[in-house]
């Protein structure tokens, strides 16, 4: 049994891995922190719970996180690059689901997060935890930056296409919706109902701290500094999901190429990616409360290539995969406590 | 034409003031007020008034508000008892749309909203702005509370059963359910769309500040200190509308009337308030952005009697029934500026 | 190994069933039948599905259902009591999600669902589906009538107050709602997001289908032919979720008693039945896509009694329901295949 | 006062025409034809028009249309081009709100709509409905084919780019998204609520009827054959808005220009379009039942431009435009009968 630490539960990714480690075969939940609600049965705030998770949120100071084999931060930026260090010294590993260590360039880090980085050291050691792209890395890693919700499904749409040189490097466009769980739970005036269902609209739209990351990524994995994608994100009226609308221009050998069959073969075997046959639009509510991302692709023009990606942020784009890299990281089936079907309708 | 101005106008009963105050043929909009957003442009905060509302917010200072000839209080409660007596003196007529002015009790008052009342005897001359069952005082009033959302549904629904003598004076069970909108434009966790929509329940259910004002209201139109309404509110994953549910156990007279014909009697000849044929269920789109409220009235059981009233919370609940107090104080046909089609779908 | 079969599986309940019973520990599902999509994979229809069910829908015919331990049907009414007689001759156990075999009268079933009943005999047999409060009998059942979403909230509700004879045997009030995927998956206007959503209304005013089974269950429970409550349902804008205020009045055992002991008492052990503290109010997605049902008891005046319910009708409310009849038919433990954690937010 | 007529009356863009229409100070409505519904009060089909319009469903032979100075016809692809003729010849001024008269190549409208035109000769005289870009013509017509929803809002995004030659003629990307009231009252399970709401998704990925419009139109625009747009449109989980994010890469004269002045100067005095500050991202709620358009203009990468637009899918994405060509057509100021403030929240 993996004994497993939660910095931060109260927010929605924080709940979202107590209801996924609630139900691990092979987790036992030792400390759930919240110097707010120190004291505060878990489940009297998120009643959903009830029954599940008997713990009580306690303070860092008193968590014996330390004695943890696994620590989460489902915290505000800011906060694992404090601790962090502390308790890798300790033995224990450590997956941050802010962003404190997904950005490899410290400069660009605080420029949008606007805050120095305390561990650039770290930075340079945290892996980027995107299990289909970098697994073995995730494997042998005690630090893992968990990628943001837009860059997951932006990454695996254009993978494919990026690793086999079918796309101009230039021209990406990005096309992205989200839904507003993916503002966390915070008391703000735009993410109230009343402001922001029955709506649509783009945000962000000077720039938004996802377009590096996704940049940042997108030049790794096809080993060029060219590639460049607009990244435009929109805030849907529901909950959970993202769906991402990928445009690329094919060069030559892309025109040439059969991309549905590319897609296929390089999603091969991995059980949280599923290519969907020709011709399909994916739905947002076809991976709602999962772990899985569906994709279709499509060439709407002989040059152009459209990729249409849907995930459910909270899982597949911050929890799920957080414990997706834990289980790579502690050795077990990738897939162990990650196995819900889809909740539809 | 009407010269107005407008107190705290950036929360939602404010902007609907706006709305439609700013399609009303006899009004000039003079200033509208907010501390903390003087200077900025009405429609750069609501962006629905560009091109029908060319003001910016002013301190209260700047507003000239004795010079208007009516001024709303769109604020939190406490606001308008503290300014009212000045403005009064200065020959301006006041609507109140919080609470300063509906409970006639002052105790009550202070148990409910928890401030002392610092006008008494303001609160004494205050008439209740329900134009419907109190239209000859509010047309020679000079300062008016305009009634809570829920409060104004359940009167309209049992007015006619209590004016005629029908129903038992206690039982009588007022089950409603409110979209979002009610609880205004705060950022606060509960409100929040991931919180509030894909969600149902009860609320309030210690007690709420409607529950009061319902049955001080009740006991008015009866005639009778006896009555007593449980007040039940729920919370609709919806932005507009209000949806009440009533019941009531129907007397020896009521049990032989002709409920239907009651209510076509009573509200003959009200342009706000329409009687569905017997058998309806009201729906709340049907009222949604309009002043009209509309009321099916059913005998399920031999003594039981069931009123089924929508409402649009902000309009006939709210800014709505303030401009229909405004249009008799000041002479006006009581429709102007009233006189929108419900929008639907 | 239980070998399953599902009768009619394009509808809501067949895909909750499917969702359920593919995580099922001891279940094989062995056929899923459907006239008009034979030949179809499930999954096909619904993507959720893909990598969790592999079948393809079969005509009834090639089911080979009389093979199958346990048969669900998911089917409209009618369509059970047509195929159960051969079935259950064939030793196969059989629920039926449609009602049936809930009205134990067959004139009151003729009169509400429009048909004749085609084996009085079986339905005399057959056990209402209710494990809290009809387990043994469904231990011994080779057939179920699995009960309606909103008479499981109703039930459960009133079962405590009813069983110790708390309260008057008339005058209750059972004042329901639900989300629309209690309409099924049949193409109707009235269902339509731009009609059901954004909106809020009572429906069935004139009598709906689940009263008749509420008042038989009732009087069942208290065993007092007396027993009459006033069912009154409202449809809600979100998918899933039925949320019911139940109000009676307290007989003066009822005004004595404690009534958070009562309840805490009655579901002492009960898995899928959380009583919650003293002034609280269920929310609907407290159980969203979850098995359990979420109580609390008040008593807001000296002589009457609300108690607030929540379920997940697609769950609780119909095919986890009947998972959990299945299991107590097979010996099973009752819990197997239940065990998701509410999906929140 | 102008006579009007409406065929087919009982869909979304018929109810929204009698919401404009019945507020209109220079419209009599005369005639509202259903053959289905003949007899019935439209109000009783729609009881949000309660007290706003007293006339019955009548069928088409009844209607006296020949006696209307416009006739509208929102109905199904294909009636108005079977009724136009007679009509026109009586001196009818005809508005059809389907696309019997959008496509001007008979061989694009009978590949998409699957019928044959009956009537080519009157699709060469028929105006296209966009009065900002259109406006003489119209004045001058006695036959519209009112825009559809998706081309009215890429048009006026495109326009002023197009008109002053700012970008290449290829490789537009008109990535959409529309409110479900689009696919109209038919009774279909995609359009469902518990299959359209809490869900997101592209849909028409292999070729979608707006996509020939629009590049007719933008080519019409432009003078310029070459003239492209990828056309890929989403369904949205709310009623009523559509949103357009437009990319195209701007040449050297575009990337040398001053892309708001632009647009400022080429709105500038237009009613209908409002251009935003720079920096703006519009929210369809924004122009919630209202005629309006709010677009902004963005410039995020050195050659790429990317435009936002909103509008409500149902008033100036259909009903509201036919009522402004109506005016037009009729020597009415052109702003009659639409003067509505959005709605918000």
């Amino acid at each position: 049994m993996i004994n497993v630490g939660i910095v931060g539960g109260t927010g929605y990714t924080g709940v979202e891995l107590l209801r996924l480690l609630s139900q691990h075969p092979q987790v036992r939940l030792k400390a759930i922190t919240s110097r707010k609600e120190a004291g505060l049965p878990v489940a009297d705030m998120y009643p959903s719970l009830r029954g599940h998770v008997d713990l009580a949120f306690v303070t860092p100071d008193d968590a014996g996180l330390a004695q943890c084999d696994v620590v989460f931060f489902a915290t505000p930026h800011g906060v694992a690059m404090a601790q962090a260090r502390e308790l890798l010294a300790a033995g224990v590993k450590v997956i941050d689901l802010a962003a404190d260590f997904r950005l490899k360039d410290v400069v660009e880090f605080e420029r949008w997060y606007g805050m120095p980085h305390s561990c650039p050291d770290l930075l340079a050691e945290a892996v980027y935890g995107l299990p289909e792209l970098n697994r073995e890395a995730i494997k042998a890693a005690r630090l893992i930056g968990n990628p943001g919700c837009y860059p997951t499904s932006v990454q695996l749409g254009y993978a494919p296409l990026l690793k086999a040189g079918l796309i101009e490097p230039t021209g990406l466009i990005a096309n992205c919706a989200s839904g507003v769980s993916g503002a966390g739970r915070k008391a703000e005036v735009h993410t109230l109902m009343a402001e922001a269902s029955d709506n649509f609209k783009a945000y962000g739209v000077k720039g938004h701290r996802h377009g590096p990351e996704i940049n940042q990524q997108l030049r790794t994995i096809a080993g060029d500094e060219q590639v460049h994608a607009l990244f435009v994100p929109h805030l849907l009226p529901l909950i959970r999901g993202i769906h991402s609308t990928l445009y690329a221009r094919l060069n030559s050998a892309g025109q040439a190429a059969d991309l549905q069959a590319t897609f296929e073969a390089f999603y091969q075997g991995e059980r949280f990616v599923d290519v969907l046959p020709a011709g399909s639009a994916p739905e947002t509510r076809s991976v709602r409360a999962s772990n899985t991302v569906r994709i279709a692709v499509h060439k709407p023009l002989p040059d152009t290539v459209m990729v249409l990606v849907v995930e459910d942020n909270l899982t597949k784009g911050a929890s799920g995969q957080a414990v997706q890299c834990m289980n790579l990281m502690c050795g077990l089936e990738e897939h162990l406590g990650l196995t819900q079907v889809p909740v539809l309708p």
